[in-house]
């Protein structure tokens, strides 16, 4: 079975279509994975689009991968046929810098091996989780516990762990009062996380239009920014603020909104520069602070956490043939939280 | 003895003039100060100009003092006639807020007291340390170990907390790289503390003309920055970047200097906005930080850290006369490193 059904993107901008790709041989070491959920990430469409720089196509988007294994490499030792597994954003690595020798392959001195649109170890071109099974190095394999639904857990490979990653560096627990900028795919999962965890959750969102899905989701408060009274009705309010929308941020604004000590976070990377008082960052010793994914270890931990505060994604299941409309929507803000394509719908890797 | 020789200046840029003042009466929390040295921190100059806003004057400037108890309330429990002590930056605060309790007075949420250019509790305007004598709360005076010579002690008490704190909280020590941009009063004491924490130091200076210094102070390692390519040398090399200078910085490059997880901090306050891509923070989850002095406890551990480790401030002792002429050659960055005012030569309380 080296022909599986997948949906790709032939151009940069192409809709994605039904396609067929080869997998790449499951070596000692690889396990195959059947997907049975991959989660529509905005990075998908900023890639299929070329938005990001110079793209590899055909392109088979996809790093939010929840599956099960069906076969194993003779020298895996963590997965059998049958675990419940995901895949994130990246699937190789040096292995030897000192970054991988930590636990965080995502700063891979080398360069992590995105998941897809990059090329493997192996000099071809990989193809990410748009498709029926995928075969990745066991070391790159995450367990998804037995509680978490898969089409649920598929968004915390990318998603998931974008958000909890700065929650956990940044100490968020009881006593902490923990702001979250943006409500969606990032969002969503970073008020669920630092409910869990214990803090005082704030979403800050532009209007008012999903007040009563924040306070559904378990934050304990709402403020529209669009009322600049909010920034001084809120001056140091928060131990940490995390921004996941992409558009520039006032940071002198932000800032404000944070005690002595805090912290603002960006997981979101708004164009062109942003231009910040040194000032409101020396008043109050502040932090301003970017994030990044995470790496393998602080990923399973996300997923075992989510396992023990019962925690998944918040999703819309949708077939194949609605990717298309479903990127569209997303580019609108119009998802609550996060697609989900079910790939059973692809048709059988065997047809 | 209810009136002391000062230096004072009489109005916005007036010069330094030989002056009497009043102190105020020895309450029972307070203790009584005969002041041996002085420091001259650049922050002097810019309130004796008022170019950080409105100014009281006359104004006696002065927070970096070290001298000897001569009376003491009768309250008062942690200092005796005879002990040596300093006092830095503030000298009340609320002692009630969240800060205060967490032994971070600079960051009063009613605002600390200015040790000079500010108003006390009982009402009047206060005087700094360019006096033979000031009266202050035992709560706000720091014990100055026996070992450390008073003269080099003084600076410690400003620019040596504003280098400590952040040292400490970002984990200089064994196996981290630190870098020191600017090699004045600050950056002097910052690679004096680095290097005893066991850091690898290095200056970052625009020209070469400090390398000897830096090199004489403990530096490893001293990189003029005004070849552009050091930028690109240097990638990834430090796990702390300690920026002095208040001239702004191209953020972007320095924040390319930080290994993942680094972090830049600024002590030094560049006048209007910077600018920066976040993406360079979110790439390899960088900080770029502010610090702030450090409250009394922070600054006592400092101070005994200079016992320890025999630390003091690199100093040019002067008379009081020589104050106007080393206030010019402060802003011309012609002093190694500190300024610092005999304060006997100011004449004789009691004369």
């Amino acid at each position: 079975m080296a022909t599986v059904p997948a949906l790709a993107a032939a151009a940069p901008g192409a809709e994605l279509e039904p396609t067929s790709i080869r997998l790449r041989p499951v070596g000692d070491h690889d396990v195959l994975i059947q997907i049975a959920y991959v989660g529509i990430c905005h990075s998908d469409i900023h890639q299929v689009r070329e938005e990001w720089g110079a793209a590899s196509f055909p392109m088979v988007p996809g790093h939010e991968i929840a599956g099960v294994v069906t076969q194993a490499g003779s020298g895996v030792k963590r997965f059998s046929v049958g675990d419940r597994v995901g895949v994130g954003c990246f699937v190789d690595s040096c292995r030897s810098c000192v970054h991988c020798r930590r636990g965080e392959e995502q700063f891979c001195e080398q360069g992590m091996t995105s998941t897809y649109n990059a090329v493997g170890r192996d000099g071809l071109p990989n193809y990410g989780g748009y498709s029926t099974h995928i075969v990745v190095d066991e070391n790159y394999v995450l367990a998804i516990p037995d509680s978490l639904a898969l089409d649920e857990a598929a968004p915390l490979l990318c998603a998931g762990i974008t958000m909890y990653a700065p929650l956990v560096r940044w100490g968020a627990g009881p006593g902490t009062r923990v702001a979250v900028v943006g409500l969606g795919g990032l969002g969503h999962l970073g008020v669920k996380f630092a409910r869990a965890m214990g803090a005082e959750v704030t979403v800050l969102s532009r209007g008012s239009r999903k007040q009563r899905g924040a306070l559904r989701l378990g934050a304990d408060h709402f403020r529209a920014t669009e009322k600049p009274a909010v920034f001084e009705e809120l001056s140091g309010a928060f131990d940490l603020v995390l921004s996941t929308v992409s558009a520039s941020l006032e940071l002198d604004s932000y800032l404000g909104l944070l005690t002595v000590g805090g912290t603002l976070v960006h997981v979101g990377v708004p164009p062109g520069p942003s231009s910040l008082s040194v000032a409101a960052l020396v008043d109050g010793r502040k932090n301003l602070s970017g994030s990044f994914i995470g790496g393998t270890g602080e990923t399973q931990a996300m997923l075992d956490f989510c396992a023990v505060h019962g925690i998944g994604a918040e999703v819309e299941v949708i077939d194949a043939k609605q990717a298309n409309d479903a990127y569209a929507r997303v580019v609108d803000g119009d998802v609550r939280y996060r697609f989900v394509i079910d790939v059973t719908t692809l048709g059988r890797a065997d047809s």
